[in-house]
């Protein structure tokens, strides 16, 4: 649905205007008249009377115009009510305000929140809302919402799916004079209207640059991150999500009646489609504030000045824990800078520069157009604290001065209160963003970097996406699935010929049911030897004792062989294996309803529980993004050798884990696949053991 | 050394007063008449001038009477000058503001550290500084500082190492009406008084209820635990350590010239000592501001009301992450609340209670006394965004109406800018600790749950407390010990006699050297055995495949002697070992120079390295102490079963560590022990492998 006529509409009737200065009704209609819309406004209260010095009209009939958008204000049943009755002025679009529908689960909002569907189906209309704020696009001059602050134009566009939140930033923003918005889209319920339409109107605004959404469900995932993957690089999307706990999931449930998907995948959806996630609503802030003002670093080198050692340590513990680095600067840099200083002053030229507490305008200037010179530097942190003589505004203009002219941002931290605030206002009006805390700062920084590196991945999407081929049993997949109609999962066996057939090199495992079987399988693969417990019924092999590991004599084999089958049966025999040595990984795949085939990647073998350590990839993934998504995860680690195990081959991983997902996407009777463990070894990689699970039917 | 005389000195001397109104030495006098000192004050300036209208003496000499305090605010050479001449006003003690000492490395630094320390020596000087702001005592009315602000007086005092974060402190403070502070010490480079003096001195302040303290690094160790152990439980001592990362304690060298010790380390001290961690400067000021307030929640369950959803969402997830819970709400409670509120409003009476963006005063009063018959409510959260019609003023009357007679704290969380600001100085006034965002409250607020719950520990530390006793063999570790003489390590055989003397069970480790020996380990142990290569030049024995696990049959041993033997010699045999079934973790005890005996937890096995978990404990620790930090962190997932195996035994664990610990107590020729692995089941704890590595000498 296309919220163009929603937000750009050439004339509004507004439903519920109210004389009572506290009414949703009477707030939402001063706020249009305030903001200065040019086209035509009719009011509708069924006295008549003339409110906020305007005429109104009894009932929507008595308009007898064309109207492009009709604002609800109304208790939910009187809403309701109006729905039948919006053809009278041929308006197929609605704005409704009023709570009472699938946000709650009660009786009647169950009820009427039927009735709402059947209504939108019978009349095909646009509807943003219900339960929301309504919307603002400044370069109409419409402000439909019942906000209490007149919104400065800009270039941030806001979507949230809690009106609430939505109200904070705008407040937060109406303080500031440089940053500004260009729309505020109040989501929620999301009865048609949903983020994805929201995203694809704001990709044809000219006005929008930033995009800032708060959500708490995602609808019409696919769509969503296809939307997002053409947009966030061009106009840069940051994303806060409610709902990343369990308990915070059920908050959500009750409030906006949605309910979150698993965290893991949506971090996955939100870093694949090139956007970028801030994990709390101060981060949020920053992001917006730092891409509004077009002040993201360059890269992840930072320099550090400042006049506060004390703070310039803890600024740098902040810096390497959130994976910046401090820039090295030059000897020459370093020499030039410590001839233009005061020579009695015995400031420290590492980075960070302390340029001590009684560093003067003068000191700053000479260390930011000393390291102007240097090659590599992403921004500039500028520390500032008030102490005895700090002269606080000419350090202010000495930064403008030199921004202006040097191509990475300066980013003022001017801590303090009532001593530093003429400053903040200084760097407002002239469009540098500056801040107050470090708190949080360091983190925004490095998203934003990541968030650069991943646009980057872009252009190298198409020539190295691994492309899945069909393989050559493929038919046979078919044959074996068709033979477990009604079961829940594939035994081990078949399970390991369904992922070879994907062309995933897999362990050959023997079925050994006689001593001579015993024997041969010897033969043909040597040792160490591994040999299970032949039974369908057991899933966790380990916690059992079903699984012997390290078998290097026949005798051993032979051993197992007798320990299983007296668990089992004679005829049960016992599976047998070759043991391999590397990393031991599990790697899955699953189908999600939301998200589609979601890929994953843990720890293996008997740890793979207790540490919790997962990475998901939603499917396809192009190996660019994989090896950057790898290598700022947990699994870094298995980047490099250890313990004379050669890293993981990236590739060889990534091909791996991608024929998995064509698995799934290929045969929809399968629900999810385990490979538990796959055993890396370089470029080597061996699925050892795999459970194929079917879908429910 | 004792500060009380620095501190509450009945005669000052200033040395360097100005006239030039940007120089220390007239700020500091300028300072010192402003807060209204009472006692006996003696400018000294070389011209003989009236400075701020007061007399100046040209020299000490001059002045002819005997000074309490003289505070130097000359340069660092003109500085050594005067130590000398201190004894003409029979002066001991002093600050000195100035720098140009041990901060720095250039040759002159150096220099005039020797002097300093020299002169320091020789008159028995009690020396605050030098490189430090000075010092605030309100209750004496000194401010002996050049801050720009007057400082309100209140109950929190501020220890820092570094002058401007203290100052950044106390321009916070300058702006709240109801905060105030008791003492501000800026320790600077710490040349005399150091952190355990000042902690000392503020233990017998009246005024002082809450400390905060900045450190760089951490002198006089044991004593500094000590004191904090006593005071931390009486009056709260929240504590943020710059240089926590390398780079950071890079930065801290340069800064104050001190040299950061490790942060795993300084985490237990501040644990084991009762104190509180900040881990930010905006973490550190919510801590010290809920602490002075009186604020701390009673216990970890929260309630949550909000008319905002998203926050409340936002909130929740924050919750719950930050190991917090939501009180679960009785039905008795929520019929009662329905049962007041608007019937026409769909609350949603979960917690948080979301009550909607036009919730009233009322509703949030409703809430409020609703609520107050819960039982275990440790605090309440009181989420507030304005919103059309928000009842700001008056609802923030109602919670402070409420707050007198409940003894939970409601902690307002008003959010935005201007329009929240009059309710926030309200709750300032009435000594209500009100926030603008949650950004890091959660974890605050866990902080100092935490902090209760580990002072509750204290009066069982001695009952529990394990006592270790020299066991029987005692004498023999010597014997052993004389003969690895100018070598750094035992070998493992040794290494495990030297740990079982101290009573941890160790699994016997068989050294085998005919075939004869094979036979008999096997009848002796059984199966599964590990074969080890006999080699004392080899430590991580997997690495180079040194050993064989889950040897089963007599043939496979014989196999794994001869593998190892043919590495080795005929000669050298292998060791053989039960091989044993549990938590695999690695133990260990070093030796601090600061911190004295510390003992480590770590993931045991290959996958030690690679999963870089750790625990850090000071010894000696309580049970109860141990049990609490091990159900706090990484750990905790050893204390539930896992695929068969029992959760580990605490108690078992505890006194296998003190027992470590005991070792290098009692052994100073013995730098660090690791057992790896250490085997645990249930109680069952066995040492599998060991080494003890000696003292340099």
């Amino acid at each position: 649905m296309s919220l163009k006529t929603i937000c750009s509409p050439s004339s509004i009737a507004i439903v519920g205007v109210s004389h009572n200065k506290k009414k949703v009704g009477h707030l939402v209609a001063k706020n249009i008249l305030e903001q200065g819309f040019k086209g035509a406004l009719y009011f509708v209260n069924p006295s008549g009377e003339t409110i906020l010095g305007k005429r109104t009209y009894k009932n929507l009939q008595s308009i007898k115009k064309k109207v492009d958008l009709a604002i609800c204000a109304v208790p939910a049943d009187i809403v309701l009510s109006y729905l039948d009755k919006l053809q009278c002025i041929h308006c197929k679009n609605i704005v409704i305000l009023s709570a009472g529908f699938k946000e709650g689960s009660s009786p009647e909002n169950v009820t009427r929140e039927e009735k709402l569907q059947k209504l939108i189906a019978k009349h095909r209309l646009t509807v943003l809302g219900p339960n929301c704020l309504g919307f603002v696009n400044t370069s109409k001059k419409i402000n439909a919402t019942f906000l209490q602050h007149a919104l400065p134009k800009g270039n941030i566009s806001i979507i949230s799916q809690s009106g609430a939140l939505g109200s904070a930033f705008v407040d937060y923003i109406a303080t500031k004079s440089h940053l500004g918005i260009s729309h505020f889209i109040s989501l929620g319920n999301k009865s048609v209207i949903d983020e994805s339409d929201a995203l694809a109107y704001l990709a044809t605004d000219p006005s929008t640059h930033v995009i800032g959404m708060y959500l708490e469900d995602i609808a019409r995932s696919t769509l969503f991150a296809k939307l997002l993957k053409e947009l966030s690089p061009k106009k840069p999307v940051v994303i806060l999500k409610g709902g990343k706990t369990k308990q915070g999931s059920e908050a959500a449930l009750s409030h906006t009646g949605s309910l979150a998907g698993d965290d893991a995948t949506v971090e996955a959806l939100i870093t694949q489609s090139y956007a970028i996630r801030a994990d709390s609503y101060a981060e949020f802030e920053t992001l917006l504030k730092l891409l509004s003002y077009g002040a993201a670093p360059k890269n992840e080198n930072i320099l550090v000045l400042s006049n506060a050692g004390g703070m310039g340590v803890l600024l740098t513990d902040d810096i390497i824990q959130n994976k910046l680095r401090l820039v090295t600067i030059s000897q020459k840099t370093k020499n030039e800078l410590k001839s233009h200083m005061n020579p009695h002053k015995s400031i420290s030229i590492h980075n960070p520069i302390d340029l001590l507490g009684d560093a003067s305008a003068f000191d700053y200037e000479q260390a930011v157009a000393a390291t102007e010179k240097e090659t590599n530097i992403g921004a500039v942190i500028v520390l500032l604290t008030p102490q005895a003589n700090t002269q606080i505004m000419k350090t202010a203009r000495v930064l403008y001065h030199y921004q202006k002219r040097i191509h990475y941002p300066l980013l003022p931290v001017f801590m303090g209160k009532a001593s530093v605030s003429r400053a903040h206002r200084f760097f407002e009006q002239k469009g540098m963003p500056s801040f107050r805390y470090f708190a949080s700062f360091s983190r925004a920084l490095y998203k934003l970097v990541d968030y650069k590196k991943r646009c980057g991945l872009r252009s190298s999407h198409h020539s190295n996406f691994f492309s899945i081929q069909t393989t050559t049993h493929q038919p046979d997949i078919h044959t074996v699935l068709s033979q477990y109609s009604g079961e829940s999962f594939l035994n081990q066996y078949d399970s390991a010929r369904v992922i070879a057939w994907s062309g995933i090199s897999v362990s050959p495992l023997y079925h050994a049911t006689t001593k001579q079987d015993l024997a041969r399988i010897v033969r043909r693969e040597g040792f160490p030897l591994v040999a299970k417990i032949a039974s369908d019924k057991i899933t966790h092999k380990t916690e059992v004792h079903g699984v012997i590991t390290q078998i290097t004599t026949l005798e051993e084999l032979q051993n197992a062989y007798h320990t299983f089958t007296s668990i089992t049966s004679k005829k049960a025999g016992c599976y047998v294996q070759k043991q391999h040595n590397g990393y031991e990984l599990l790697v899955g795949a699953k189908r999600d309803k939301e998200h589609g085939v979601v890929l994953l990647l843990g720890v293996g073998g008997v740890y793979a529980e207790l540490f919790k350590q997962s990475l998901q990839v939603l499917y396809p993934c192009s190996l660019d993004m994989f090896a950057h998504l790898l290598k700022t995860s947990f699994f870094s680690r298995y980047l490099m050798p250890f313990r004379g195990l050669p890293a993981i081959n990236i590739t060889s991983l990534h091909e791996t884990m991608m024929k998995l997902g064509s698995i799934l996407e290929q045969h929809k009777e399968i629900d999810s696949i385990d490979i538990n463990p796959l055993m890396m070894r370089g470029t080597e990689c061996v699925a050892v053991d795999a459970r194929v699970i079917l879908a429910k039917r």
